[in-house]
């Protein structure tokens, strides 16, 4: 069975209140619709830091959510300084504390996690895919530095989109990039 | 089989022309022995730049080599505004151009390269370990964010040091380290 693939680059999530502390009144922009239903890349950027270093110019993705969560590589965490651990979104207990700057603000918060591999499903691909009961599955990747990813997560919505997302290391390891088609595993 | 991994940072390769053009006269000194015989890092570091961007700090190894060669991850390659291809050392036929500066002077070659996945091992090594007649092997990655990685060629010299390489993004990708143990499949 094939799968689309998504690159997330670094970027951030917001919660309401940690929102209205970087942009205070400012309206949530949509810049992109994403392919997942409802989500899109936003026309807010902010700068992420540590005591070490720093990274400009790095996309809030909307909605605001229930949680302030930000999404580096492992490659990006060596240049943070910082450790954090492998984890399904809004997971964010003992996660790696940052620093998410405005112009108008800034607020540090526990929130760096780099993201488990994971594929977006609802019931219904569930259904048509017989991917029911399947919490998670590997994909093969083709070419000159392809093989085998393992631990690809299933993450269910009420209506997603059928994406394999994958951070900027997994997507350079293998060479591969946005919207390529590759191979689930089960 | 087990294999120890040898993570590879961007660094460079000169040739005995192209290290007088940039550091003239002086020696070149050893920082530290690497584990491959004969191989060192050397007390001098470089600029490589693109018309985007630049890196400093590139480590030069040594000795000299027949070949002026620069390697750098898929990742580095991005922010530099290039497409190297994926190659063995010292396969330089249409390789990607780049600036190499030092204090003294600058070259610009035909050297980029990101390197093949590669093990080194030399004949007495191919006898003890079963290896002999193989040209490449895959490499099992544990933990969570493990899998298998292809295309790993066996590269032979004389004498070798039974080592895994694999560049910054294949270990980043994989959350592995220097000198980590990981399991050959033939």
């Amino acid at each position: 069975m094939e799968v689309i693939l998504g690159v997330s680059n670094r970027h951030v999530h917001l919660t309401e209140e940690d929102y209205k502390t970087l942009f205070g009144d400012e309206p949530l922009g949509v810049v992109k619709e994403l392919v997942q239903p409802g989500q899109f890349s936003s026309d807010k950027k902010v700068t992420i830091k540590t005591e070490k270093r720093a990274f400009d110019g790095v996309r809030l993705l909307g909605p605001l959510r229930s949680y302030t969560q930000v999404e580096v590589s492992k490659t990006d965490s060596y240049t943070l300084g910082i450790d954090p651990p492998v984890r399904n979104s809004g997971d964010l207990e003992g996660v790696s504390e940052i620093t998410i700057v405005s112009e108008y603000g800034e607020i540090t918060r526990n929130a760096a996690i780099t993201a488990s591999r994971h594929i977006h499903v609802d019931r219904k691909i569930r259904e048509e895919r017989g991917l029911v009961g399947i919490d998670k599955v590997s994909v093969r990747i083709p070419g000159e530095k392809g093989g085998i990813i393992d631990n690809v997560y299933l993450k269910d919505s009420e209506e997603a989109y059928f994406e394999l997302h994958l951070d900027t290391d997994d997507a350079n390891a293998h060479l591969i990039n946005q919207g390529d088609e590759v191979e689930i595993i089960i």
